[in-house]
């Protein structure tokens, strides 16, 4: 994929999306590990959550990759995965919010 | 140390009392979890608690040995950290009791 410039106010809304998805989707998580732990009966029902906080963790860490040269296939992603809605990107060129839609499409 | 003998009945003690101890830390350790689970405000603080997660789960794997030959150190250890009552053991030998009050005492 061609890489493309940034505008600083580009950048300001990026770092804005990124953060309101990195903190929705470890919200979301925070809730499935209240639930697994208001639930634990026995020592295996604590290592089966543990093993899914650290899965998550892993999954978090590879997903939310800063750097501007991937930023449109994060974005996308996000959007599927539903961290994201459109409307956090609103300010960011057409170029890229059409690549965007694409690749959240098509995976191109 | 020297390897002791442990009778059909002893083992039985021991094991109860062993799976009791484990039984009771992991409790605890869940309780603790869905007060920090409760107490998240942001991804930092769930991480945290998933920090304390997996540093848990490695004590407790390395605590819970369950060889004859370190019943008497773990035993021990686990009565001096609460997680077992020296009634748990009632049945054991009176050698083995000693034992493991010395070393729960003195750490010998």
């Amino acid at each position: 994929m061609t890489e493309m410039e940034w505008s600083k106010r580009e950048k300001v809304i990026a770092r804005r999306a990124f953060d309101a998805a990195y903190h929705r989707e470890c919200m979301a998580i925070t809730e499935n590990v209240r639930k697994m732990a208001a639930g634990v009966d026995d020592p295996a029902d604590l290592w089966r959550l543990s093993g899914y906080l650290t899965k998550k963790r892993k999954e978090v860490d590879e997903k939310y990759d800063y750097r501007y040269s991937v930023h449109l296939i994060v974005f996308a992603r996000l959007i599927c995965e539903g961290w994201l809605k459109p409307e956090d990107l609103a300010g960011l060129s057409e170029e890229k919010l059409e690549k965007i839609r694409e690749i959240a499409e098509f995976g191109i």
